[in-house]
C-alpha cells in the first residue's frame, strides 16, 4: 500500500514538475536544483557563483526544515530570496517550488533552489530543474559515492567543496572519482572557498553554468 | 491521505519499537541507535568506542543505502556486525532493526545501530534503542541545531565528532552549544580521533555509555 502511495505522489510531482519546466523556459529562466548534505556548503557556493556572474540576474529559492538562517545570508548579498521551511520534511517537490519561484517571480536570469541538506531523499523529486548540481564536501570523505549511489548518479554536474582540507581529512581524489566514474560522466569541479585563501574552481563552474543558462 | 498513511506506519513501527526495547532488555543489550549526516564520522566512533569497552561485547547493526564498507571495517576489528541495505530507503525501522539484531544474536553487550546517514528522517523512527547518538561533525558547521531542529531535539547525547578541524574551518562553540540548548539537555562530547594525533573526548563518551549499559 505505502508502495502505491508513493508513486502516485511521485507522479503527480512530475506532472507539476513539466509545468515549471515550461514556465522556468518561458521566463528564459535556468532552474539550478543544489543538493548536498548538512554543511556541504551550498549557500557559500551560491553566493560564490553570484560573484562571478554579476551581469546574470540571480535568485534563489531555499529550502529548510526550520530558520532562514541561508535566506537571510543571501539577502545580505542582495540575492532576491524565498524562503521555504519545509516543517520536517526532508525534501522539496516541484509544487514548492513554484511557489517559491512565483514569488521571487523572476524573468531571464539563473534561480537556484538550495535544497534541503540530504543526500538522498531530494534525489527522488524533480522539480523540473534544468540543472542538478550536487555539492559534495571533501570532509564527508571519498567513499560518498559508492555509498550513495541514487544521488551521485542523479546529478548532472559535481561541486567538491572544501577541497582546501583535503590534505586534513586525507582526502583519496582517485578514490572518489573512480567510485562517481562507474555510475556516472558528470563533470566534477574541485572548489575551494576558504575566506582568506584564493577561490579555486569557482569560475570554471560559474562558466559551466553560463553556458547552460545561453542555452535555455 | 498521505497523511493517514504515515500515521498508520509510525504507529506499526512504534509497536515493534516497544517490542525490540523488550528484546533488547531480556537479553541484556543496550542498544545505542546512532544518527548523523553523511561522513559525519559515525563508523570512525563506533570503532574508537569498541576500543575503549574492550571488556563489553560490542554488537553492530550497519544501515546504508548502498555498499557494505562499514561493516567491512568493523568486522575488520572483530566487531560482531550485520549490514542492512535498505535499497535507497532514507532511515532503518524497528522491523530491520529486529531482523539485524537477530543475526548477530547478542546477550549482554552493547549494539550500536549505525543509521543511515541523513540528519532528517532517522529522527521519525524509534527503533526500541535505550539511547540516542547524534554524531555531529565541525565541518558541517555551527549552525545546525538551529536548522535541524528535530534530530537535535531527538538525540539524548551529541557527539561533537572532528574537533581538530575548529580552526580550520572556523567553528564557534557557543553558537553551537547556545543553538542546542535552546532545545535539549543533552550532553556533548567534543571528539578528536584524527589519525596521528592524541584522541580526545572517546574516554569520557565510552564511560557515558558504560554507565547507561550497567543500569540495563
Amino acid at each position: 500500500m505505502k508502495v502505491i502511495i508513493m508513486k502516485e505522489l511521485l507522479e503527480a510531482n512530475d506532472r507539476l514538475a513539466e509545468e515549471n519546466r515550461s514556465y522556468f523556459k518561458e521566463n528564459h529562466v535556468l532552474c539550478v536544483n543544489l543538493m548536498g548534505s548538512p554543511g556541504a556548503g551550498k549557500t557559500t557556493l551560491i553566493s560564490a557563483i553570484a560573484d562571478e556572474l554579476q551581469d546574470i540576474q540571480i535568485g534563489v529559492v531555499e529550502g529548510d526544515i526550520a530558520s532562514s538562517i541561508d535566506a537571510d545570508k543571501l539577502e545580505q548579498k542582495g540575492v532576491h530570496s524565498s524562503q521555504i521551511n519545509t516543517c520536517g520534511e526532508c525534501h522539496l517537490d516541484a509544487n514548492v517550488i513554484r511557489q517559491g519561484a512565483e514569488e521571487i517571480a523572476m524573468k531571464n536570469g539563473i534561480v537556484f533552489v538550495e535544497n534541503v541538506g540530504n543526500l538522498i531523499c531530494p534525489a527522488e523529486f524533480d522539480l523540473g530543474e534544468t540543472v542538478r548540481l550536487l555539492a559534495a564536501s571533501v570532509p564527508e570523505g571519498d567513499d560518498k559515492p559508492y555509498k550513495y549511489v541514487p544521488m551521485f548518479s542523479y546529478a548532472d554536474v559535481v561541486a567538491l567543496t572544501k577541497c582546501d582540507l583535503k590534505e586534513a581529512v586525507g582526502f583519496d581524489t582517485t578514490y572518489f572519482t573512480k567510485g562517481l566514474r562507474a555510475i556516472s560522466e558528470a563533470p566534477i569541479y574541485e572548489i575551494s572557498l576558504k575566506k582568506g585563501q584564493q577561490r579555486e574552481g569557482i569560475k570554471e563552474l560559474a562558466a559551466f553554468l553560463r553556458k547552460k543558462y545561453e542555452e535555455v
